[in-house]
């Protein structure tokens, strides 16, 4: 007897027929006597109609009250899910996230778990009931509703899943695993049957969206053995584990890209101390999110430096702004910007102990003739910006050169 | 400055440009300085889709997961509703009812209200902060979610405002007032300026859509000044009150139907002592309620009578059934039921003061050649059972009869 936390995404409880599948589903696990929690999100849809309500209804609106208009879409699916259990004869009850209940932080519309409380949950486990919990949602240190932001019933389900000790976490997803890179773009990605939580971490930041990245975050820290599997075809997925449950480790394990990427330069800033701090400070101020930097070396009898860094997409209007209305106190020369590119990384925790590995991207990407515009490298991962019209020739490129290509 | 509850039903809500028209609505009291709550119903259609979808899941369903699913509608509007009213400048903020909380029995899907804790809504009055309350919900003993049966947000209304001690409670709905009858059947019919609880009370029980029965009964009990009145247009709607607030009563004030009937006759029935206990005990065990009962006297060397009684049409048939199975035990020679009739009431405290009321309206019915089924009075009500075809019919000539005819 195992106990196990199931998590179904929106597609996959997307109308009651398929909410009627997911209950089959369940009840396999209930038949071989195993303990069950299940997390599902909202139909699918149903949260974009949510969001498009509240912003029609005031563009700025309170965080507390949108939490409470996309909350209801999970109240829905757990009512049905434990109706549809009950009518195959499986006990089951749903739980919000109020009357369980999941603490959460009072960040509205991207609230932080701090605690669960499973004693009531584990105790009906003991009566055979089934516990169908709202993913997304908890309920913050003021008693009003909160919700952990897009894709938070991922972190709902392993946050769950820690809370509970449970034995795994399963994600239900509309792909059956997580693959070395995007299989709409390379034909020949494989699908992983395990993946460390640090690539998977570094896969789900750089832009692979099977998992959100506070959902893996979260399964490191607390070791939740978390599978990622296909809702619709019955067929082992992809286990996101720790490194030494892993015996081969590849040299890179996969590829990520996103397109949520834009580009900005500042010609001839002066190169001073504290110009950094100028730049950076009041965008961080204003919540934009800097990713890759670089500088060149100061030249010029001026000391001046072109200064290049990535914000996401829907940042640049607002980040351009707050540059080009400091550009005197600034004093640097031209901004230009640039939307159309994309940041391919390449991922692999085998990269700690094998050289060259940035060295055969560059050369895979110089053969293709893919200029590269920005570079930036963490322990596990070699990130490349590159214009987004290379997008699709890159992935393949890199998926050949390291060996990732599918028989 | 007044405390004041407005209660706005799913058509006044039914899209975010309605909501803020109902925000623009609330505004108008909060700057003329009075203290305001608001409940709101689902967007029009949300909870007939609610509904549909839990007997989707299952023809017989758990009634704690159905109210799960249907309270989710309300969560909706008073999230958009509090962001509409927060964008008019109006601190306002939203209410569910585990929240306030609403204290109900544990009847999931017609629980009854048990207490309302408003004390923090009422310090929050204090700083001119709307409260925007899900109507239809409250929260059980066992601490689950519990919805009020259909048209329950007319009773959450009236709870909420007596429990405020509120000085009114607005009904904004799509009619602009309670009729002397149906406007769209008699030309003629008048809005009333004020009508009893009790004649109220008739009214909606007799089939007059417009108020929830039981939230007459509750404003009944708690003396709540109702008014109910048009979400559209800016006029005088009709006040719902005490008797002695109405100087000159009307013989009749107001004409009802319902089409939700059905007729049962059960013929040759053995007249013995507990004959009635055995046909109605069944029925009420399987929860089918019976309204109009006529008898027969005995006749015949065998002492049958035919026993004549009404229940909900949509009962008819596990009623015939039930009583089919019974037929043997009960002894009755045939059974006959009908389900092409109304049930047509005239309704008036001041009947109480005029004799021949049921009288004029026998013979208004015998002119236009009308057969009367079932007769069954109260102190302020006569209604009759006559053939579904004759309803309109017999309704104007009713509101002839009765002076009730505008101008």
């Amino acid at each position: 007897m195992a106990r196990i936390v199931m998590k179904f995404g929106g597609t996959s409880v997307a109308d009651v027929p398929r909410i009627k599948a997911v209950a089959e589903r369940v009840k396999r696990e209930v038949d071989q006597g195993h303990e069950v929690a299940v997390v599902v999100s909202a139909m699918a849809g149903t949260t974009n109609q949510l969001v498009a309500w509240t912003n029609e209804a005031a563009r700025l609106h309170d965080a507390r009250e949108y939490d409470v208009v996309v909350a209801s879409g999970e109240q829905v699916t757990v009512g049905l899910l434990a109706i549809a259990l009950q009518e195959l004869g499986v006990s089951a009850r749903s739980w919000l996230g109020w009357q369980i209940p999941v603490r959460t932080d009072g960040v509205n519309g991207k609230a932080r778990i701090e605690a669960i409380d499973c004693g009531e949950m584990i105790r009906r486990f003991g009566q055979k009931q089934v516990a169908v919990v709202a993913g997304f949602q908890g309920v913050g240190p003021d008693g009003r509703v909160t919700t952990l932001g897009r894709g938070g019933s991922d972190t709902s389900a392993v946050a769950l899943a820690a809370a509970l000790e449970a034995d795994r976490c399963d994600i239900f997803t509309d792909v059956d695993g997580v693959y070395t890179t995007d299989p709409r773009i390379v034909a020949k990605a494989r699908k992983l049957d395990k993946i460390t939580y640090e690539e998977m971490l570094e896969m789900a930041s750089q832009g692979a969206k099977v998992l959100q990245t506070r959902s893996v975050e979260l399964a490191m820290k607390h070791r939740v053995r978390v599978q990622v599997l296909s809702s619709f075809e019955d067929k082992p997925g992809t286990l996101v584990t720790d490194e030494d449950e892993i015996v081969e480790k590849e040299m890179v394990s996969g590829i990520a890209y996103s397109r949520d990427e834009a580009k900005i330069t500042l010609v001839r800033v002066p190169d001073r101390p504290g110009v950094a701090a100028a730049i950076f400070g009041p965008l961080a101020d204003a919540a934009v999110n800097v990713d890759m930097i670089v500088q060149n070396v100061s030249s010029g009898p001026e000391q001046t430096t072109d200064l290049t860094f990535t914000v996401g997409r829907a940042d640049l209007a607002r980040a351009v702004k707050l540059l080009t209305d400091q550009r005197q106190k600034l004093g640097y020369a031209d901004l230009i910007s640039d939307a159309t590119v994309v940041k391919v990384s390449v991922i692999g925790v085998g990269m700690r102990s094998h050289a060259g590995v940035a060295q055969r991207m560059f050369r895979a990407l110089a053969e293709k003739g893919i200029n590269i515009q920005v570079i930036s490298t963490s322990e596990i991962k070699v990130s490349v910006l590159i214009s987004e019209e290379y997008t699709e020739l890159a992935l393949r490129a890199l998926h050949t050169a390291y060996g990732l290509d599918a028989a």
